[in-house]
């Protein structure tokens, strides 16, 4: 950042310059493109600060810092990654329409840009998981699960769907921005690996099922509000290009849809539990932006309304049927939200379309496509994820132990907990803490011997 | 979403596509204004989740769940409302000056960029009462209110400002970005609003003037960092083009107004009250936003610096005149931020616009208009929401029974808790939900039978 | 704003407004070269949002408005004293390659563009103070070092490094977007107060270093989340352009880079400690992301790699020796980040640019310059901060008293606390607000006599 005093002779100094030599019609449409695209990526970035916001705040404080971590550890993993191996088996040429053979290392690949967009798009689907595993699966063995679905797992998927020459594009699959792709298969990919995991401690008792409230429900409905700033990103930058003609009508489908559910949830928890259920509400804000994800670039303003409507609803019975029927532990609600919904959203791309949907006199055809292709990635993610989830538990056990369990994880994996808040503003109180000896306690060990703690 | 793997090949592929058939410098003027505009309504968006942290952390913890249900319903509701109805009374062709009477369902709009923006605009406007009731207003009657102001009583002070028709645009009434429109607007609904509620219980007890401090000030604070953050992109964005000589003198205004107006304020608690008073400070950031709002295209950068020290002392004095003089209760202060600093911003055009105001030898005339302006909006805000306000609450109180109040909208409302802090971190206490069912066990014993908390 | 109510009709007044008389192609490169440089400016002023949350979260809750509050007047005092004066002195013309002399007020200033993006980047380096001196130093003298600071010292810096004809520019120096210039300059200002201040109390009791953990992590984690985020306007909007060849790059390495800081110094703590700590983790995203500051545009992705990794074992072993060997304590670890990983950035130029750098074959001259550069900034800052450290301890401490500082700074300098969690969720405890009288308490009474708290 060199500074030149005048916007004048900073003109002449990027005219001046090899890639600005002359500032041509396409040049510039390039350089659009490229702000557009950067500015959906580092929303799309933010969405992790919002999924990370989320599972900590609607699961229980003992957890929080491992929560944190594995999302923080999935973007970071994700991208490396990617880099290395997930874009080119993604995009790379096509084998056999299956999978991409190069571009490892992004050899060869001059659009770093996309690169850079894709990449959070991938850190998007593994990060997922995380909220479903909570509160009981082990670090390492989370680590591992998402190597394994951003090295290998997602970029097949992807393949499939956004590579030009894949099977499914061939087929006529339509997913704008990922319901499938992202959400479906990372949901599915969760769904799997909480059948190995098995429900919380405590969750279901007999015949009764438990819920296990959330500890800092503002934490999280920010985090709400962040993924879907983020998501503005998502659906809009999916448009690889600052189009004026489509770029409002992606934003504009995907405020209304997810105005929508939020609406609807809202009224239905009202309607089925007599109170507003805000920890349902909040989720349906999540169904209606999946919901519109495949389909915010061919679905009208008044169609994402009515998508909106319907995912509100089927979040609430979505994560009823999970927990009160199947019995199955997702403690945000991670896999209704972005599995049911994300399934919801890429058949309603065969309804809504304004080209292809049913409802608007094109026939079944694209719907049965889509059906397709859900049913496809299930599959593939549902065996992959399995037969990797089996292996790497014949090695240990990819759960906590009951103690750890129950002192919770923050403790047994970090050493330290997510709040202080008793050494300022109360006192005389136990803590969890004081059972054993945390990081503060072994880093103070290691340095200076025993410590005592609160000296102050 | 389809990946092409050069850039040259993605250029290629635009080039032959219908939109960018060939990138002339109209096309490409267009995309660049998308770009901007998009990216300042991704900002004022995420105002809201500054508006949910801001009143959620400055009321008590027992009223969280209420405050965030009523800021995710009042964006969603707003988007929904100016799409079926708001944005053709406000831009729809004029009646009289006076409203606007096509456009509705956005038939025949084309530009759906414009509408996403502005609807972000309409919710603020909303939200502001959100804050001012908070702690006593029954959601139901909250939404009727937000109802009200989004499909037809903010609309018909945009109408008469921001639609080229209006009779106070035609006045020469001056209001870049909505100190006026979206502002004040808002905040005599939300006086109206709270002259038919009263203050909440305690909050004055005989000649008393108790204040109720905030529970979580550093989610507070946040917030007041992502509402100046967004507004960059309310004031920013209000050029609705990316133009290099106007845009960035806009930001250069919001940025010096609010510095100035956080200092002013602070210095002035610390002058008033011998002591810098947060809460009091982080409003003094919100002061000058809405301080040079209305002015930030047309004041200089030296005299947004003194607009924002006149907000910052006007907030402090505000506040206390309300809350002490008038015993107004507003738990968050949004009558002083939005109104009276709304007025001042407004006014302030008329001293300090570079064309048009007093202090540049212009004369008192557009200060005169402007003070039109100011009355006739508060005289239709304060009859348009005093009448609606009245016969509502002919059929119901707007208010929750003391007993309500008092065990906490949250629960009341949402049969919930904002926080789970005890079962993970502390012991042996006595929690509000204890004394009744929740939702949590509500849904319990609606799925399986009787529950028995923390099993685990 | 004043709408219009077709794309096409804005078009035409847009053509034929003064400013887009004929959009051109040197019209249009300004005005998208502006909306990647106000956005970019956006994301680093959102950075003070994650500074705050970051030392807020890592330090105890009774200093936390403190905290809060300094953040705030930094960015605040910043965007004013940069307006009035250090623009000037940093990019005005040059006197003798040390320090320029004339656009003081922005007179004669065009690109106010330019200043917004600076003026964020001053606030940045001034904040990287308040961490390290957290929890026990004067607000008002804390005030003082920021004027200092962003008022002469850190514009010197910039203009040796930044201004076209500083000395440091024409010996070759290399420093992208401030590894040095931003992060260096701030975490040798911190080193500096500190050495006058300080460490905590009962930080170090006889040879015992006692870790005084973070009241909220997650709070922490969110602005950790925020600061990466906002790096990628630091980083990325260093280029002063959207550039399409240059842009990606620097977004690819600022990813890629942080990623692998936080991979490395999470498992160098598991190696280390045994447990994935999550605060070290936590600073390791921000080494990272110092780290690649200085090269993110002459460093290749996988280059940045392996700057990221270094970045994060470096950052462990560093608060570890400032901690526990130099006994300085820095509540945050910002010394270490800001300070050795800026060093370090800087460093690795001369050895990672594909350019210049040693590991391409091109010789230890750029690393030379690098060093000098180092060493000649180290210099400056510690002497002209130390001088004026020492000139302004001689009239008063700087230092709150043991008292004030056992209360902690909330109570002593807002007389107020940033949570109130007691009231609502839980009961029968005594805070220690309780032992005098808050600004709430003072405002009450200064209304209307003595206050009776707690009324409801």
């Amino acid at each position: 950042m060199l500074k030149k005093s005048l916007l004048l002779s900073l003109v002449l100094f990027l005219v001046s310059s090899p890639v600005y030599a002359a500032p041509t019609t396409e040049s510039l449409q390039l350089s659009v493109d490229l702000v557009w695209v950067m500015v959906a990526a580092f929303l799309v970035f933010f969405m992790h600060a919002g999924f990370a916001m989320v599972e900590s705040g609607f699961t229980r404080a003992k957890n929080s810092l491992n929560i944190l971590m594995k999302n923080f550890l999935t973007i970071s993993l994700a991208a490396i990654l990617f880099f290395v191996v997930g874009y080119g088996l993604m995009f790379g040429t096509s084998f056999g329409t299956f999978i991409g053979i190069d571009g490892f290392l992004l050899s060869g690949v001059d659009d770093i840009g996309f690169f850079v967009f894709q990449a959070m798009f991938v850190a998007t689907s593994a990060t997922i998981v995380s909220g479903a595993v909570a509160e009981r699966m082990k670090l390492g063995s989370y680590i591992l699960i998402v190597i394994a679905m951003t090295s290998v797992i997602y970029p097949v998927v992807g393949h499939w769907i956004w590579q030009g020459d894949g099977w499914l594009t061939s087929l006529g699959f339509s997913d704008f921005a990922g319901s499938t792709v992202v959400h479906l298969t990372g949901a599915v990919g969760a769904l799997t690996v909480v059948l190995f995991l098995g429900p919380r401690l405590g969750k279901y008792s007999g015949k009764k099922v438990n819920v296990i409230p959330g500890h800092n429900i503002p934490l999280g409905a920010l985090g709400v509000f962040i993924l879907w700033l983020g998501w503005f990103g998502f659906n809009g930058g999916s448009t690889l290009a600052a189009d004026p003609s489509l770029v409002p009508m992606v934003i504009g489908t995907t405020l209304l849809s997810t105005s929508a559910a939020l609406v609807s949830s809202a009224a239905y928890t009202k309607f089925r539990f007599k109170r507003v259920d805000a920890s349902l509400s909040l989720n349906g804000v999540l169904a209606g932006l999946v919901g519109i994800t495949a389909g915010a670039a061919e679905i009208s303003l008044a169609g994402s309304i009515l998508v909106g409507l319907v995912s509100g609803v089927v979040l609430v019975e979505g994560i009823r049927f999970l927990d009160t029927k199947l019995r199955i532990d997702d403690p945000v609600g991670a896999i209704t939200v972005h599995g049911i919904c994300g399934v919801w959203g890429t058949l309603a791309v065969g309804l809504f379309s304004t080209s292809t949907g049913l409802f608007y006199g094109n026939g079944f055809s694209q719907l049965g496509i889509q059906l397709i292709g859900v049913l496809a990635v299930i599959t593939w993610t549902m065996l992959a994820v399995g037969a990797f989830t089996f292996v790497i538990s014949r090695f240990s056990s990819i759960r906590v132990s009951e103690e750890e369990e129950m002192a919770g994880l923050d403790f047994a994996e970090h050493g330290s907990n997510a709040y202080e808040l008793k050494e300022t503003l109360f006192t005389d109180e136990n803590m969890p803490l004081e059972n054993g000896l945390g990081l503060a306690d072994r880093l103070n060990n290691l340095s200076v011997g025993r410590t005592e703690k609160k000296s102050s």
